[in-house]
């Protein structure tokens, strides 16, 4: 049987949130076993970026990353909150250790080839490279990612964090049972986005169709199930979306994603 | 016989002016065997401060590290630097990871103690976590080292990059024989700081003694010639003080420090 490993991807809101994601932290560093952490960004680099006047250029309501705001990236997801993030694993006892994709090569991808829209610095996942991951986890040591990525040339990348969750999930299918968490401020996939008792438990392909073509799932929550299901077809054991406290809670509602 | 491995340290002079870091980084990848590089800081922290009208506070030419500008090192050394220089590593194919003393709890600090200045959020080693860096060695992976650091509870520490470096060469004696370059702009330690050609050859407690006296050597070069003599006190083999190229060309002039 394959070692297990839990892997947890939390969102922007509870990174805004300093008590909800001090209350997160402790909880993850609970989890027994092996552990991955996956950080999405939070709204400090758009400040940060106001700061300086060099608020991001969105097209279709999607960021554009120029030079200079892959430069804030790389400071708020890389710098502060990694660094931030680690500290407090680390007061918890939790043994992590931050990381880019540059580091150890560990996520190699390329620069978005434009075909109508250029998106600038935002890298497209090619390579995990599991064994330097299998390396952290052999020594007990808990990676924790953040959404920045480089190209093998020199240049980093700006990486959607759900999407690196799903890449660094399936990388590990051929050695680890892998369990993988989408956390957000959310109780799951909700029926009706203002309704938190609407979860929908279970999702399968079959049902995400039509859940997609009846609008019930739309916007960003299509990407992370896209994201679901490929990490599904890869090998990923279970998947489950919810509220950060379902990694702690075996009967806090949630969402579980099956092929 | 214990295998070598050599600790590079550049300063914030070489991390200012991108053609010389790019060189630097291309003679670094090119060392054979062991290696690890630790960064300063360079004057982006100190420009990201000015423009978000964060100037530090400097007490008797020190910074004073409050809440704001602990923020803006964490985002720059730790994020901006580190990732960036680990980027250029793995393109030049060398297989860096980049860290802080929080990952893998591989630098543990305390808050230095006020007696009559209070530094802020200044970190002074306590504990470098030799296994960590050891497991990074064995698997080939030369870590790359900011200067930030944490102390077990939480709080991130920035740290001055020449003790790190002398720490981090001091932890691993026991198990590598550890040879240290503190490189920088200038072609080592000068008689005459206008003079690059009055480098000082070789240096011992004894003449050290001699030219501090004399104030041959003083300001900035006291402090790195003190973490010096401390790494070499707990058996570092040899320690190199001079130009960036100093560490692939041999015939290049530079400071030797013996004890």
């Amino acid at each position: 049987m394959k070692p297990l490993v839990n892997i947890v991807k939390i969102g922007g809101n509870i990174i805004n949130d300093k008590e909800a994601l001090s209350a997160f932290l402790l909880d993850f560093a609970t989890i027994k076993g092996l552990k991955i952490l996956v950080h999405g960004g939070g709204k400090k680099a758009t400040e940060l970026a106001n700061k300086l006047q060099l608020k991001p250029k969105m097209i279709d309501g999607r960021r554009i990353t120029d030079v200079a705001n892959l430069e804030i990236v790389t400071m708020v997801y890389a710098g502060l909150l990694n660094k931030n993030i680690v500290a407090q694993l680390q007061h918890n006892n939790c043994n992590a250790f931050g990381l880019s994709g540059a580091d150890g090569n560990a996520i190699k991808a390329h620069k978005r080839t434009v075909i109508n829209i250029d998106y600038g610095f935002a890298g497209d996942v090619d390579l995990v490279s599991s064994s330097t991951i299998i390396m952290m986890l052999k020594n007990n040591l808990s990676p924790v990612f953040c959404a920045i990525t480089h190209d093998k040339k020199g240049q980093l990348l700006n990486t959607n964090a759900d999407t690196i969750a799903a890449e660094v999930a399936a990388a590990l299918t051929d050695d680890y049972e892998v369990v993988l968490y989408y956390c957000f401020e959310k109780s799951g996939v909700l029926k009706d986005v203002n309704d938190e008792n609407s979860v929908i438990e279970n999702i399968n392909t079959a049902s995400y169709k039509h859940l997609r073509n009846e609008k019930i799932i739309r916007e960003g929550m299509l990407p992370k199930l896209e994201n679901c299901f490929y990490a599904l077809q890869n090998g990923v054991s279970k998947i489950i979306i919810g509220n950060a406290e379902v990694i702690t809670k075996n009967n806090r509602k949630h969402t579980t994603i099956i092929l």
